[in-house]
């Protein structure tokens, strides 16, 4: 059973990218998507969600089929600002070569666009939902977990996920992520008395406590990697004291460090570690934790090797299944069911010049086709 | 015999302290100072010196006698910024109660007008001169280092010197500064490889480098002192990473350290051991000293004896002598000859509503009378 209607990705595509869909991303875009899924047979839902400061985001949630094997794809529609330079317009997106150009071409309107496209090919077998939020790019407090609320409570709770950020490297069709490595930040406040450097006695340098709290932390040695995990690291990412005279001892110092972490921990174990080896250096400090997202694996199995399998068959590669990189919306929605992540190359996401090999695009279709009929076969 | 001319200590600081003369001083509070000394029978040269940025700067030099025991009084006509929030106009001065207010009142044109004063009282026997600057306060480049430069091509060299500065504590006479600490800045930049945190094999964070070096600079014992001078003291005063971004490594940790030192250093063996600890845990780091005056002390005798008798027989007490504080000019004019510093109390010195006691400046006149006596006596 051939379905009624057929989508063309790289027109999807350029639809999308002539949205000026910033973070957070609203109304024309979330439009163009729904007038292209509402004629496949979906069920299309969108709401607002959240207040000022860190909404409101629009959100989508399209469902096709009603029982059978459930798959869950999920993106979003907003994009990182194009920045200066662009040889074009970011906004205007246009054909040069065999290259599609436009801010948000592989990060992910392109996958957006593809797995529509993939969904208007196969068979409606079993169920079918798009998760599309505004919000991925940003603080993403009112999108994909606003989503997922949703979800459960209208109970579409799918059987396996796939995410499409661009996930290749070299070439399309490279990596697979089958995990993200958890994201914690801290910031470190010591307080000290100001004076003068002739009389330090009258004074209390907070400068020294802060160094010997920070030497300890980067002689920690969180673990030393997993199976699937490289090992956590810990980054010294900014120290200010702001004290621009030569002769005055601060009344304070600062910093913030910034941990990528696997499986081994979480945010929450970290941040009193941080806390615990910081006040034992520097007892007054104000220790401060901002846990970005947990560690999570999809141990390999039966969603990757059909993730596998689909781009295998396209491709003729075998994708390196890894967890490297940064966090995904991905961290929210494993707690729906498993979650793997496959899209685009990502040489030129969050750059100047974005853009997707046509190519890639067309293959990408074929493969989330594959992975649709996969997923949903009975 | 009596001197023909008198002077009013009050009438000539208010005098001086209506004149705004900011560090660079010139013009006006220069014409005030001449016209007071010319009728004491001193020959008055002024000049000018350098030039931008450090310059230019107004000097003057007055001699009076020319042969027999010379002494010199050396002090400054500038003053620091008055800042906002002062009672009445900083440069307007008033005389509220029994204080005499306005900026530079202790530090140190009340000073100035009272060794004026003083000379007009005493015998004019043996050789004084004044030695006095408008760049004090500023960078201090072409001030009394040029005035020793004048004085020693006129042939000027005295015997002994007399700073004006306010070195008094709690009350006049508390304490006579026998000699200063030297003071070094050092600079420390440590350059690295901006990444992203999520990929730090890719790039090189300079900040463990930084820690490291700052940890073994502050576990660094310089000395425990010496009978005369306080232990040596190493503050790191300012870290300045400037990374915004909790994902990025930064590019370079920069971190300034402000050393004061006593006798058993020099400005320049310290800036060495600071490069070689910096250097020994960040190899690439570049290291910037800068001297802002050697350690220098007048052992106690002849010179201080002279102005702790001079103190006792006005008020009673006798000074301890001491090495503490900041720098101040004595740290250029002990190439010259012995030096010692002695003036009024420093409590309001640099701060809002300078003031001196009426009672403390009509002392301070006999005070200068009493040493500038005892050290011009043939
Ligand atoms: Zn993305
Ligand atoms: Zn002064």
């Amino acid at each position: 059973m051939a379905p009624p209607v057929t989508v063309d990705a790289i027109d999807l595509a350029r639809r999308l990218l002539a949205c000026e869909s910033v973070t957070p991303a609203h109304g024309p875009v979330f439009d163009v998507l729904e007038a292209a899924l509402v004629p496949l047979g979906f069920h299309v839902e969108r709401f607002v969600a959240g207040e000022a400061p860190d909404g409101p985001v629009e959100n989508l949630l399209a469902t096709r089929g009603a029982a059978g094997p459930h798959l869950a794809f999920a993106g979003h529609v907003d994009v990182v600002p194009p920045g200066e330079g662009w040889t074009g317009d970011a906004f205007v997106p246009e054909v040069r070569g065999d290259l599609l150009y436009g801010r948000g071409a592989v990060d992910m309107k392109g996958a957006i666009a593809a797995f529509v496209a993939a969904a208007a090919q196969v068979p409606a077998t079993g169920r079918l939902t798009l998760v599309i939020t505004g919000d991925e790019e940003g603080p993403a407090t009112f999108g994909t977990v606003a989503l997922i609320e949703r979800m459960r409570a209208r109970g579409l709770v799918p059987d396996l996920c796939l995410v499409g950020e661009p996930t290749s490297v070299a070439v399309l069709g490279d990596m697979v992520k089958i995990g993200r490595r958890g994201s914690v930040n801290v910031w470190i406040d010591v307080p000290g008395r100001q004076g003068h450097v002739a009389y330090p006695h009258l004074a209390d340098n907070p400068v020294p406590r802060l160094v010997a709290a920070l030497a300890a932390l980067d002689a920690l040695v969180l673990d030393e990697g997993t199976d699937w995990f490289q090992p956590s690291n810990l980054e010294i990412t900014d120290i200010a004291v702001g004290n621009p005279a030569t002769n005055v001892i601060p009344a304070r110092a600062a910093a913030r460090v910034s941990i990528r972490f696997n499986d081994r921990h979480s945010g929450e174990s970290l941040a009193t570690l941080v806390k615990e080896t910081v006040r034992a250096h520097a007892p007054g400090a104000i220790v401060t934790a901002r846990v970005s997202g947990e560690a999570f694996l999809t141990p390999p199995g039966h969603l990757s090797a059909l993730v596998c399998a689909a781009v295998e068959e396209v491709t003729g590669r075998v994708p390196e299944l890894s967890t490297t990189g940064g966090t995904s919306d991905a961290r929210f929605l494993r707690a729906l069911c498993p979650v793997v992540e496959f899209g685009l190359t990502n040489a030129t996401m969050h750059k100047l010049d974005e853009a997707v090999a046509l190519e890639d695009l067309a293959a990408l279709v074929r493969i989330y086709a594959g992975v649709v009929r996969r997923a949903t076969a009975g």
